[in-house]
Formats: C-alpha cells, structure tokens, sequence
C-alpha cells in the first residue's frame, strides 16, 4: 500500500514552504521558495508547480490525499484570499482553486491562526481537548477557536478575529482603522508599542533606550526581560493584564478547556504566562475559575505552519 | 399513529409552567403552578408530577419523547441546577435526573438564554439560520451562542455568559462580585441604573422623577421613551451604545450571521436598535461591515420559555 501523506503549504508575505506531511504529523519532505507577491499569481503558482513535481519525484510510492494551505485573509469557504497585503496579485485570488488545478489534488485554504489551532488539535497540547482557543502573538494577534473538535468559521470563514476586539474605545489606533484594537496592545508590535510608551513614562535605566522603534524586535524585548531589565519586564507586565483581561471575556464566551498561546511573543514564558493568568483569574465569573487552563504551545521550530496547514488537509480529505 | 409531543417546562423563580409541543411549535395544552423554591426538593417534584399527570390524563392518544427544562443556573452536561439563587434546593439540584424519573420519560436542562436559541433556531428568526446569537434583555442579560446549528456549550455546558462581559475595569458593580459587566448596563435593571444616572447628571424634567428606584420599571422607561422623555431616551442611546459596542467584539468572536435580541428591554423597538446597530457597526472590523442582522425576536407571547425547552426536548430525544 501507498504511504498517504498531504501537502502542507505556509503561504508567507516573503517565503512560501511546502511539505509533505503525514497522518501522524511526520514532515517528510519540505522546500522554500520566494514568494514574490508583487510579481503576478500566474508566476506563482508555476514556481509552487515546480517545487512540488521536484518533491514529488523525490518520493516514490508516496499517495497525496490533497493540499492545505495557510495563507494571509484566506477564506475557508470561498477559497480565496481577500485584498491580501503586500500581494499584487488582486482583491480575491482564486487559491484553493488554482493551486488545486495546478498539483491536481484536491484543495483547501484558512488563515494561518485557524491552520495553527488546527496544528494543536492534531499534534500539540489541543490533541486531547474538544473546546479550545489558540492566540498566535507575532506581528499581530490571530486566533483560530476550537468548538466541539470543529474549528469555528462563522458565517463566512472569518470568525475569531480576537486581534480587532477591543480594549478600550479611545485606545491604540490600529492598521485595520479603529482604535483600541487587542492587537495594538498584544503582539509583537504592540509589546514594542508598550516598550516606547514606557521609555516616556518611566525615569529608569534600560537597555531599551538604545535602540530606534525600527531597530527593537520581540526577541530584544524578551532578552532584556530575562536579564532583568525594569522597563522590558513591566512592558510584559502589562501586555499580560490586557491579554488577561479580555481573556477573562473570551472565557465568557466559550468557557472553553484552554487557551494556547503561541508565536514569537511567548518566547517569553512566564513572564507573559503569570501576569495574563492572574489578570484572566481575578476577572473570570465565578463559575469559571480555575478551570481554564493556560499554556504556551509546545509545537514550535520552523514547521509549525506547514503542520497547521497539513492538518486542515487531513481533517478535509481523510 | 400516536401523536407525538414533548414536554417544555419553564421552570422559574416564582412559578412553573408546564406544556405539551408539538414539533412545529403548537403549544398543545400548559398549566402553571406555584414553584415555592424554599419548599423542600421533593415537594417541587411532586407538585410538578401531579399537574403532569393531569395534563396527561387530559390528552389520549399522544406519545410524550422526552421533557426539556429551562432553568436559572441549568448546567446542560450534569443535568444539575448549580447553586440557583433564591431556592433552598441544595448547591446542585438533579434536576433532570428526578424529573425524569418522575415523569418516566427522558429529560434534559439548560438555562433560559440557550433555551430561547433553540427557540429561535426551531421556531423563530433563527430557522433559516446556521450561526447566530440570542441575547435575553431581562432582570439580566442572558446570552446562548449559535454555531453550525448547535448550540456552543463549552467545556461545562455554561458557555455564551455574556452578561458578564466587561465593559469597563472600573465600571458598575455586579451581583456577581466583578465590576463592570455587561448587564450591569445592557438589562432591565441596567437601565434603570442608568435612568438613576441621567436624573443625577442632567438638569431636564422627566416624568422618571417621580418614580423611586423600586418603582422604576423597564416598561415605565419604555413608555416614557416613545412618549418624548429626554431622560428615558437619552438612557436607551446610552444603553445601545454599550451594547452596539460589545457586540463588535461578538463578531469578531463568532462572525454570526444575526444577532437577535429577546426580552423585556426589546419593548422599546427602534430606540434601542438604532443606537445599538450604529455603534456596532462603527466599531466592526472591516470584514464584518454590513454583514451582520441585528433583529428583535418575533415570537414574542407568554409561551417562550416552554417553546425555548420543548426546543431542546426535540432536538435530543427525536
């Protein structure tokens, strides 16, 4: 018998992997190329052809059952990516359709914080719950919700857009055009936002102070929070409060086994877990306390997303 | 053939109501009694059998499926009622255990908000709906989430407690020990907190000046409102927009299709609508502008709550 195994594709701004994966979660091939988004899809999808039939012909004796793909915008039930920044490549670009026409296996596409939340349902710490929510804390915030083992679409495929919940109505403005949004606060770009307000509010000694807003990143911020530095520490601090506090809501809303962090933020671990814990605990209702658990994903190292997208494909095509 | 019916019971703080539903709704045959919740368990048992036992013996020819039962606190897995306040019924009441025992036919419970999104996804503005949310607009505010036809229910069965949704760290106190939840503002007790507000705030006449706060009814607010009150107006804007505003987080949480609000609050129409919808929409991220019906339930009438639990009677045992 054939060994099945699915395609897993991470569609990035810069790069765009493809592996191929099985049931189990075994990468068992894998190749990156540039992503060019500026450059038409046509292009696209004849260097992602090419890839593939390079992969697949290194492979004998191997049946793909079809290919997943986690894209920005992607849209689970249209197939198509919407006004994805940083592409040239249209308003709705047909996804699901051409790639699947170009590899001729069945496709299917979501945006990667569903193909993340997925990840964990099959390989990571959701493998064995029915109800959980993963954040994924990078450059902004996703979230992909986890119902009864099904990922939660909504009506069109968008639902948990926790990024875009809001803090506080006079709050941060964010790219999206309102103001106060989570993720201007939780994410890497928000936890940079939080460094330079505190540079302003606070008199203290930072190694923070070095740098320009260009220059400063995530791993800087945390590097300096381990190594005790005052002004990083607090800015986890306080980016755990937020998170926590509108966890406490989202709680509300799905009383679900647990939340999963994961993304370059919880490089960080305690020092984001504690402070977002305590926050969540202190403004749950009482009928949840102490019963959801919070965790930062195990699942790490470079294959995360391909694994994501790989799990939609065997969740659609087994 | 034999008719067959279910058996709703809406089982309330002051009394119970207990009815025969057909599938497509009729309400075949109810009668009420006094549920005296500092009475002993087994005497409310009783009571309820007898008055079962007589609708019965009044109706030949029927085959009762199973019972549903709405009640405050009703934890849909356990089957139990946890620590209903105002009964002296224990801290967890088995009551779809006894009363399914009593009544020899299979029982399930749930609380009144998830029971009237049943009632709304069988009989209501839900039926040719997959996601949607129902918001109960009493005493409290109540919530029960809609997604691909099933009701969320989370890891214990209490999910959808939007009633306690924070609206502002620093906000109203709550019965529940946190402050600023959301039906501290959006509820018939919410608004009359907020009519007490505006008397204090504002300088303008209002026939709400008359009125003590045990007098203040949602219905004397209503009334005055679509008489011209400014007082009583101003305080449905007040209350939409705390809502309207809250409810951009709902989609971006679930991306429903509808929200439809139920409860004595509705009473008011367009003057709580308007501003509810117009600071919901300010507030949407940009994939969920326009897209998104927010309605009042039609079914309206004394017989919800039995239709809510006949609801989930039906959609379990048929």
């Amino acid at each position: 018998m054939k060994k099945e195994v699915v395609v897993g594709i991470d569609l990035g701004g810069t790069s765009t992997k493809v592996g191929l994966v099985s049931e189990t979660g075994d990468v068992v091939a894998v190749q990156r190329f540039g992503t060019q988004g500026r450059e038409p899809f046509d292009s696209f999808i004849d260097r992602l052809g090419k890839v593939y039939d390079d992969i697949i012909s290194q492979h004998e004796g191997i049946e793909v059952k079809g290919v997943g793909i986690g894209a920005p915008n992607a849209n689970y039930f249209t197939g198509q990516m919407m006004n994805p920044p940083n592409f040239s490549w249209g308003k709705r670009v047909p996804l699901a359709k051409d790639i699947g026409a170009r590899l001729a296996v069945p496709a299917v596409i979501t945006n990667d914080a569903n193909a993340a939340a997925l990840s964990e349902n099959l390989y990571g710490l959701g493998r064995d719950l029915r109800d959980f929510v993963v954040l994924t804390l990078g450059t902004g915030l996703g979230s992909g919700i986890v119902v009864n083992n099904q990922l939660l679409l909504g009506q069109d495929g968008i639902a948990g857009e926790m990024g875009h919940v809001n803090v506080r109505p006079d709050g941060r403005m964010c790219n999206c055009g309102l103001s106060g949004c989570l993720e201007t606060y939780v994410s890497v770009t928000g936890i940079k936002r939080t460094v330079f307000k505190l540079l302003a509010d606070l008199p203290y000694p930072s190694s923070m102070r070095s740098y320009s807003y260009e220059q400063l990143t995530g791993l800087l911020i945390t590097e300096a929070a381990l190594a005790g530095d005052t002004i990083a520490q607090e800015a986890f601090t306080y980016t755990g409060e937020i998170l926590g506090t509108k966890l406490a809501d989202t709680v509300a809303y799905l009383s679900p086994q647990a939340i999963i962090l994961t993304g370059g933020l919880t490089k960080a671990g305690d020092l984001l877990l504690n402070p977002t814990r305590a926050a969540m605990e202190e403004r749950l209702f009482h009928m949840f306390r102490g019963k959801v658990k919070l965790m930062i994903s195990e699942i790490g190292g470079e294959h995360d997303a391909i694994l994501g997208a790989a799990a939609l494909a065997w969740q659609e095509f087994d």
